[in-house]
């Protein structure tokens, strides 16, 4: 649950990152930006701003921005029919993002929120700079997170996110706005 | 057929307008500039660079750099086995880009070279500028120009660049580099 300015301001905020970070976007896209709480309630800690910017039957292209030591939480991408699941390859455009998947477990500078770790469990760190990429497989678990606040791109065959897994069984993919 | 010499310029000056165009890229992604001469060994006029940042066998995402008055040749993309073909959305970054494709003819601000009016036969006319975007479904002809440089993404299905189908008969996908 967000209030209304709280999804604004979030909104606004992400924008300008977005082209502080040198991606031309219109006026009209800032105000798609999705502000993405994960029914968690607790935006600066969990959650994402996501501008989707091609979402046909086949591909997806979004624009995530994360605000500093925000987390987006652990979650993979499910068969869905004859879909094998998203593959989805993430490149990094501004900041430093941690990423997670699974392997030995490697966090040196990420964190895992307090009371939060069982929702985490794959803990193998990248750590991602502008220019760099990763592509996750359909079904792996993966999960993100800053330091400093970034700005990515989101590069994937077809989304269906209301689908989409996480380990959290807490979250909800809808955003509610308290009006 | 382009010298060694005319590749790294036309590689280099590509480089050079994506990175003005606020697209970060590494100085390895530089040296992956791809300079596609279609064959026909007039790159000024018909020609493109092309840095491919993504290329699984489900999706693709590339950097489309056109010079002044550069032409991308008419052509489509087919149905390859299951594949019905690729799908592809072009988004302009910087410049401003004239898209033929198939309807009423309105050609205002482009042109088409001389001798060569058998190979550009779609001739509707979209004027893309920067954040616009077109979605262009498989088997649908299309070709683009510009006045002054343009730099754009293509994001699709999955490419397969030597399969694309040309109307004009001399092409060949491949560029020959006179050593």
């Amino acid at each position: 649950m967000l209030t209304r300015a709280d999804y604004s301001a979030a909104q606004s905020r992400a924008a300008s990152l977005i082209r502080e970070s040198g991606i031309y976007i219109t006026d009209k896209e800032v105000e798609m930006v999705e502000v993405a709480d994960f029914g968690l309630s607790r935006l600066d800690m969990e959650g994402a701003q996501i501008l989707t910017l091609v979402a046909t039957d086949r591909i997806a292209v979004k624009i995530i921005v994360l605000f500093p030591r925000q987390t987006i939480p652990e979650h993979w991408h499910p068969r869905v029919g004859e879909d094998p699941g998203k593959e989805e390859t993430v490149r990094v455009v501004s900041g430093t993002v941690r990423f997670y998947i699974s392997g030995d477990e490697s966090m040196r500078e990420g964190f895992v929120l307090a009371g939060q770790e069982d929702a985490y469990t794959v803990r193998h760190e990248l750590i991602l700079k502008p220019g760099d990429q990763i592509t996750l497989q359909p079904g792996s678990k993966h999960w993100f997170q800053t330091g400093e606040e970034a700005v990515m791109y989101s590069f994937s065959t077809v989304a269906r996110d209301v689908l989409d897994c996480f380990t959290d069984p807490h979250i909800e993919r809808v955003t509610r706005i308290q009006e």
